[in-house]
Parts: C-alpha cells; sequence; structure tokens
C-alpha cells in the first residue's frame, strides 16, 4: 500500500510543512520507499516532480522542500509496490491531458480483474493497477461527455465510476484537473480544513511546528486530505468507506 | 525564438556537461529567459521538469545540474515567448500519451494559421503555436496508425506532416518517444555524434571542459543537437532547411 497526500485552496498555497511530514514515510516513519511524486497545478499549467528514489532522500524531494510552489491543487504519493516494478513509469502521480486539460491521479490500494482497455484512448505506458484504472476513468469520461461538463455533472460522474472501481478492490484514490479535486476512500482518507482562525499545528512524523496565522490571510481557506493525518494537534475528519468528495476552493462541495 | 537541445545515445547518459552550457542562454548568455523546462526519457517512464523562470537562475535548473539523470533520450527547451503568455501551461517541452508511450515535444519558430483541431482527441491545455502544433502531430499520427507503427512507418508519416507544418511559419522541433528522437529543421539545429575514440569537449557559452573518453565505454555513442553547436572545439553539422532526421541509438539512421 502507498500514501495519498492532497491538498485544495482557494489561494494558491506552498506545500512545504505539510510535504515535510509527509515525505518522512517514505523511508523514515513508514516503509512507503518505491518512489514517490508530486504534482502542483499553477493555472492551468502543472508540474509533475517523479522519482523512484525513497522520498526521504530524495534530491528532487529537496528541491521540493527548497523552492516552495504555489499552488490550488497538489497531489502527492509516495509508494509501497504492490503490483509492478519500481520504475519511473511505475511511478504516482499520473498524468493525462483530456479536454484541454491536464489531469493528475495517485491512487493506494490493490485493484484486480479491471475491464481492459482494449482500443480506447487512454492507455497505460507502466504495468500498475493503479494508472490503468486512471486510463479507465478517463476513457470512461471521454465517452460520456465530449467536453469539459459542469462540476455538478462531473461530481456525479465520478461517484458512479468510483463506485464501479471499488467492486475491484481497494480504491483510495486523489484526481484533480487543477480546477476541483477528488478523493475517494475505501480503507484510509482524511481530511482537514483549514481556515480563520488559523492555528498552531504541529507535525506527527517530525517535531516541526507552523503558526498558519502569520502565513495566511483571514480569507484563506485550505482543504489537505492524506491517507494518515500528517499533524498530531488538529482534528482531522476519516472518510468513509466508498464516500468520494469533491474539494473546491479549499472546502467540500 | 527559443533554443532547443536534445540527446539521443544507445546507453543511458547524463547531460550534466552539455546543459551546464545550454542553461547558460537562457538569461546569461543569451536573451530566452521566459522559462525552460527538460524532459528525460527512462526506459517507457518519462519526468518533465518545467520552470517559468529563467535557466540561468531556475532552482529546477541547478537540481537538473546536481542530479545525474541518465537518460537515452532528452529534449530540453528555453523560451524566448513569441505567442502566449509567460506561464507553465505554455512552457516546453510539452508531454501526451498516445499507444501506451509518452510524447514529447518542443519547437522553436513561430507557425500562423494552424489547422484548427476541432474536437480532435489531443487538446492544447495553454495558447502557443507550439503546442497546438504538437497536438496536431499527434492526432494526425492517431488517425494514420491505431498502434505503434514501426520506426519506418513512423519516419515515414513524421517527414511528411513536418513538410505540412512547416508551410505555416518557422518550425524547428524535437519529438520523441523514448525510443526514437526527431529533429526538424527549418532555420536553425545542429548536431554532433560522439562515438570512440572519445575527446575532450569545451563549451562555448562558459569556460568548461569534460574528456569524454573518461566517462564513456567504447561502445558508447550519443548524438546532441542544439540550436547552436555547445560546444567550440567540434565540429557540428548544419541541418539543412527542412530536413527531419530520425536518431535511434545516437546516430542518424
Amino acid at each position: 500500500m502507498c500514501q495519498l497526500l492532497g491538498m485544495n485552496c482557494n489561494t494558491p498555497t506552498d506545500i512545504v510543512f505539510s510535504f515535510e511530514g509527509f515525505r518522512c514515510r517514505g523511508g523514515l516513519t513508514d516503509e512507503h520507499a518505491d518512489g514517490w511524486g508530486i504534482a502542483f497545478f499553477e493555472d492551468n499549467g502543472c508540474r509533475l516532480f517523479l522519482d523512484y528514489l525513497p522520498s526521504i532522500s530524495s534530491p528532487v524531494a529537496d528541491l521540493v522542500r527548497s523552492y516552495p510552489i504555489k499552488s490550488k491543487n497538489v497531489i502527492a504519493h509516495i509508494r509501497k509496490a504492490t503490483q509492478g516494478q519500481i520504475n519511473l513509469a511505475n511511478t504516482h502521480p499520473f498524468q493525462r491531458e483530456l479536454w484541454g486539460r491536464y489531469w493528475i491521479f495517485a491512487h493506494n490500494g490493490n485493484l484486480t480483474d479491471l475491464p481492459a482497455l482494449g482500443q480506447s484512448r487512454f492507455q497505460t505506458v507502466g504495468n500498475t493497477d493503479s494508472e490503468h484504472a486512471f486510463c479507465w476513468i478517463l476513457n470512461q469520461l471521454s465517452q460520456q461527455f465530449s467536453a469539459m461538463p459542469n462540476r455538478a455533472q462531473l461530481h456525479a460522474a465520478m461517484k458512479q465510476l468510483a463506485q464501479q472501481l471499488a467492486l475491484h478492490g481497494t480504491c483510495n484514490f486523489l484526481l484533480s484537473d487543477g480546477d476541483t479535486l477528488f478523493a475517494h476512500c475505501s480503507t484510509a482518507l482524511h481530511y482537514i480544513v483549514r481556515q480563520a482562525p488559523f492555528t498552531v499545528a504541529h507535525l506527527s512524523d517530525m517535531d516541526m511546528a507552523v503558526d498558519f496565522s502569520t502565513e495566511t490571510t483571514p480569507n484563506d481557506r485550505v482543504a489537505m486530505i492524506a491517507t494518515q493525518p500528517l499533524t498530531d494537534n488538529e482534528t482531522w475528519t476519516a472518510m468513509q468507506a466508498g464516500e468520494l468528495l469533491m474539494f473546491v476552493d479549499g472546502t467540500t462541495v
């Protein structure tokens, strides 16, 4: 199994604090050392950093720490391989383009007997169940909608697709197009919405704290989603099995 | 206009030396300071680093220098914006998936009156002529071939497509799927094939040299492609206007 981290905000925000704790789980406080990746949306553009080294010792992770990229939608993943070798093609998050937007997907779980992709539009490059599931989702969406649907239509479609995927196994995933961020829980996914009045947060994985009141404006709102809570002095909400949440502008819709 | 850098090898090779000279052109020895990017294929996987900062001062470029990623196919680009704003979505190289492979494209030039993409499969995320041209190429290829063609078929198809594109303006480009690397010249593109006996190369853009004979094996072969020669003591071949070359395993085919 793997670990997921997502962020959805109403204003571009850096993820340095949360990533600092999260990356510890890739080889230090936890065993997910089979590569990692992080995607930052910046308006319609997207930067995807991938490495097959453990996140705790990756030079690319050092860069992410020292270069505070501000983004409204971030998805990160640290991998403990269940299906597929340890290589770059199997490293999450995965990226594709649909309807003139980039889509980013990361998955924690194990899926079996997924429907074959056949000759459909989106094909896997690597050989993980996760990338297969992502391609399947995009193939379904592209068949249902010839152009970008509105958020409500997309939410309804994603609920159905997540339900179908979950029939094939454990399916915690994060998906974003830079506008909305979808989080689906099978077994473990937690979230928190931070907004004014902001307080001090302390990481679970290392002794590090940040006073968000000094780094934010009163209008900021930031939703963090993670497999396990990243802080030990805040109240995170556990998602329910089978639940799909759509985050927009830092809160659930 | 922009500057292009490509590498195609028969064995995974790092591009640190060439990139060190190339990045100088993004704000130091030349004026191409509107962002930059570099893509490394590693087997079927691909890492794409993008930044809208000038390459000479970009923290991401510092990472590329200090983390010698070994790759058989690399494409890099530093941008001087002609069409489209300076932002991440307009930063080359661009990436898409076709036939279960990643494709990477970077362009130097200016194209006008390109055929509309309509409802076709590959759509632009940003608003450059370059990404438009890339999507047009992939749409054409996906219509001509339902699965990956062989190299000869791909080469023939790319020749036709490059000719058609060149009718719309200046069209120097690099394109790779991690196996072959295509280079098309309208106005400026140079290449060199380095193989045994390897010698000392000295950069044009800074006083730095490397003795490749100490860093290679006798079987290594590396083709470098660049808008302008990167070294001042080697003989680079100028490509002809309208020429399309296909590089495989470090040499032209």
